[in-house]
């Protein structure tokens, strides 16, 4: 083919959609748009008597595709070389476990009438908890049984997970439970949606969503046998016979685009479709993901992966929740960790020390005299400020010159303890200690929580010499990724793009698509002449990292005591060393 | 004698002195001036090279006294009945331990010239810490000699107190200390110069100070031997030489008021001066206390004090810094605990929430349409309005509501762990934590603190049915006390007077003129005559008492483990728990 190749990346994420363009020879994004979902609040269906539901409405999905590709093909109408025919290849990423219970045809029980209000029959969003009693069973069980079913995602199963999901469907809806011909996870819908081929049998899952949330596994031949599952509760029986015996890596060509989605969309019909996966596995390729570095996608909370050849991998890793061959990168085995609060833990701060502005302000004098809308951009301006500020004074402190340190788990802790029942302490307050004090203790606590990541993938013979970062946070922290640079030991480097979801996506489209249609034969072509760095470096100040190591240390401590059930001893030593460290910092 | 008798009451505080001048038949308080300190900062002489060091200029006390009492006379002029000569008895409180060097005739160091602007010559302000160094080598040779000389005083000796101050003094300036004839508490020296007899051989030492702060104890016939010194130190023979063999409980009339000074305050020559005590102590007195009763002063930090026959207390109580017979109430021992910070705690949160006022709003657009003055004007108010808002909003919620914990140590802990090396901690934080559930934890967290107090004291055999509170605190703060009363399932009351120091120093001034002159002969008749309570008592509500035992057996868990050595296990059960009690509040 002649002329520029261009390809499409659909990243479905919590509250939107977003459809990108890239440039298949240099990876320039082209064009994008997002679409806001419409339904529930800001995408997704809340209970107001259960704070653990949360869901979304399929139909958001299709008809924000349409509205997000329509948008981003105006957009790109003016660049240099582009027209729709010139997109060789979709891909798609959502979010996940996120599990859509479907009729015989393929479709979600959601666009059927009967079913359309009923959240049951929605998508069962990756931060839905309602399963956690089923969450809890099903580690339990799979502890008693050998194999232990849970050993490579964790040896622990979660209450966002596909099974989980189920399993509470079956006990709490029996009616849409009996409806449901099958439950497909969101990212392996769209893809047979676009491909025109919805057929529950047929459907091709992805090695992603089965290896990391549904227990699919070579060493017991896929997904744990029906027995399992029939041990649980008898309403399971016939489960596994509605489900799937094989899984796909992303870069498959599933088919080609259908009549029915190229109209709607505007673009050729038979494009290339490649499978789906979770989004931060795609980021991951698009941020240059390779064996011996780890991709820390860094937003609200963190997703820490990396890639090894299969024999490199000695024993399952204990605490982290999926090792699976071929779910980031074929042909190498995926494993996933992550942090369930970062970015909302330095939001959750500033929230503290931006009360009297929000709250207390608009109750003051020289507050009734503020027009209300100015009173507005006020608090709006300040809350950036907070940030600035704090991390403009946070700056000019020495490791542990705070005495401070904080226990990240605001939001549980997914890696390595796996355990949604913890909770975030700050230690060593004084009558002196100030804001920007705590607020980089807080981000060092994050960046010992990431440290405990890395150790426990050393432990197990995957050592990383160099981080790659991606997401909202790094982009725009510098003093944030000096901090973890040094505190972990390691340089960090920034991938190139703003939207490495997407941007993967994109990618994976275009190695579906194949060398002859102008993309390429492999993701690491993809990825050479796709995905970029950025020029920042950050090195680590090895004068600070001896500082955070006997931190980290005295982290582990309080980390083990509350987190574990095997330490033993008293913290005597915590407050003490913290102030010994302090006292060193002032000579 | 004929008509109304009054009585004087001085109250040297850590920036200013207070006189009260009070009626003996009611304890009305007629008239009170305050007079701040004017040298140093707020009357405290700082040393930029050194935070632990915190002096007082001796002449501050003496120009202070004659401004404050002359302020008191004239705002009394107006009262019915009330003529200076009326006043037939003069106390005085001040802070302790304060020693000051003096000269042969008893003045202190620093009223002479070459002395005057030498801190060391000066008096060594309760809160001075240069000596820690002095204090952990007077513990550890304590520990080692038998008897142990620091039973008395909670088994540590403080860095705050008389010996550690005087020793600092021997090694860092020889020539101050080769000039110190004596060297006398404070509150020991006023009294002497209103009688105007301050021969050190005859200037009457206090029980309060000498037991409290001095190991002076009549199990050991006084002060340590000679030995203990000499063995410490070489620069310390001859120490005790030029200290005392007797103390004195404060009812003792230890003269009449010179000439020179009946002259400079416009009173009687020969008006009765009693023996000095420390501030708390005579709180206490004025509060009503009497055995099985604690009287807790509570401000930025708390005293909390008891009264027990001699007979009651077993042994000596560990972590109790004083056990002094008559030290507060003659012929009954007096025990004296506190916390080293309570209101300072709240007053540290209120500053974190109103760090968006203060240091943002400037900053912004609506911030620079705004005045400079009423901006002021808007930060100041907004302090305020933080307490009463967190307050209002923290009421509504239910003990454990907030899934939080607090260790209230940011200012080191006093009772029982006597450890100025322990640091403050908030536990339990989930990114859902507002403002308002934080300050109540740490409300909760020093009501935590005052519970482990009274079962130390209830250990050793001093039960206490009811509490009685004074200080700034208390008197606002009802929610706080109900909060207290719920925590140590124990009523409240609050003591009638706002300056319960001074009109204990003025109760003391009565007792110490007699019956004769219109005053009384012992401490309970000034009680029973002069010290009264409020209206309001806080009645322990026993379903939350029940919830707050829980939550502080988690808070000893906390307690023991971060605060000796002798804890072992983990503390995994504190969040667990801690999310089960929150749980619980939400059915």
């Amino acid at each position: 083919m002649a002329g520029k190749h261009f390809v499409l990346g659909l990243d479905f994420g919590t509250n939107s959609v977003r459809a990108l363009i890239a440039d298949t020879s240099t990876g320039e994004e082209v064009a994008s748009c997002i679409h806001d979902y419409t339904r529930g609040r800001h995408g997704v269906i809340l209970d107001e008597k259960d704070p653990h539901l949360a869901r979304q409405h399929p139909l958001d999905y299709t008809e924000g595709m349409e509205q997000a590709v329509r948008g981003a093909l105006e957009a790109a109408g003016a660049a240099a070389g582009f027209k729709p025919d010139a997109i060789i290849g979709i891909g798609v990423d959502t979010t996940g476990s996120t599990p859509i219970p479907v009729d015989a045809d393929g479709l979600p029980l959601a666009f059927r009438k009967e079913f359309t209000d009923n959240p049951n029959a929605m998508a069962w969003l990756w931060k839905d908890h309602t399963a956690h009693a089923e969450a809890a069973a099903i580690t339990g069980r799979a502890r008693e049984t050998s194999p232990d079913y849970t050993t490579y995602c964790g040896g622990t199963y979660s209450s966002e997970w596909f099974f989980s999901k189920i399993w509470h469907l079956a006990k709490t809806d029996p009616e849409v439970y009996a409806a449901s011909a099958s439950f497909v996870e969101h990212c392996d819908l769209m893809p047979a949606l676009l491909a025109g081929d919805t057929d529950p049998a047929r459907i091709k899952r992805s090695r992603c969503a089965a290896g990391h949330k549904a227990m699919f596994n070579a060493a017991w031949g896929g997904l744990p046998p029906q027995e399992f599952f029939s041990s649980l509760d008898g309403r399971l029986k016939g489960l596994t016979a509605r489900l799937y015996t094989e899984s796909h890596t992303a870069e498959t060509r599933i088919g080609g685009l259908c009549e029915e989605w190229a109209k709607k969309l505007g673009l050729a019909a038979g494009t290339a479709v490649a499978s789906g996966a979770f989004d931060a596995h795609m980021g991951a390729v698009a941020s240059g993901i390779r064996p011996g570095v780890l991709v820390k996608i860094m937003g609200t909370s963190s997703c820490d992966m990396i890639i090894a050849p299969p024999g490199e991998l000695k024993a399952a890793i204990p605490g982290v929740c999926g090792q699976v061959d071929g779910s980031i990168v074929p042909g190498l085995v995926g494993i996933e960790a992550g942090q369930s609060a970062v970015g909302d833990i330095f939001a959750w701060y500033r929230d503290q020390v931006h009360w009297s502005l929000e709250d207390l302000l608009p109750l003051t004098a020289a507050g009734r005299q503020l027009e209300q809308e100015t009173m507005r951009e006020a608090a709006r301006q300040s809350r950036g400020l907070a940030y600035e500020v704090m991390s403009e004074r946070a700056v000019r402190l020495r490791p542990g010159e705070s005495g401070l340190l904080s226990l990240d788990w605001l939001n549980g802790n997914r890696t390595v303890l796996v355990d949604p029942n913890l909770t975030g302490v700050i230690l060593g307050l004084t009558l002196g200690t100030r804001p920007h004090e705590v607020f980089r203790a807080l981000i060092e606590g994050t960046a010992f929580g990431a440290r405990v990541i890395v150790e426990r993938l050393e432990e197990y013979g995957l050592s990383t010499d160099e981080l790659i970062t991606c997401g909202g946070l790094p982009n725009q922290n510098p003093f944030l990724m000096q901090l973890y640079a040094d505190i972990l030991g390691r340089t960090i480097k920034l991938a190139r793009s703003d939207q490495t979801c997407a941007l993967g996506a994109a990618m994976f489209g275009a190695v579906a698509a194949g060398t002859e249609q102008g993309g390429f034969d492999n993701v690491e072509e993809a990825q050479a002449a796709m995905s970029a760095l950025r020029d920042e470096t950050f090195v680590p100040d090895m004068e600070h990292h001896a500082v955070y190591t006997r931190l980290f240390a005295l982290y582990k401590m309080l980390h083990d005591s509350f987190g574990t059930r095997h330490h033993s001893g008293n913290l005597f030593p915590v407050m003490k060393d913290l102030l010994d460290i302090k006292r060193g910092t002032q000579e």
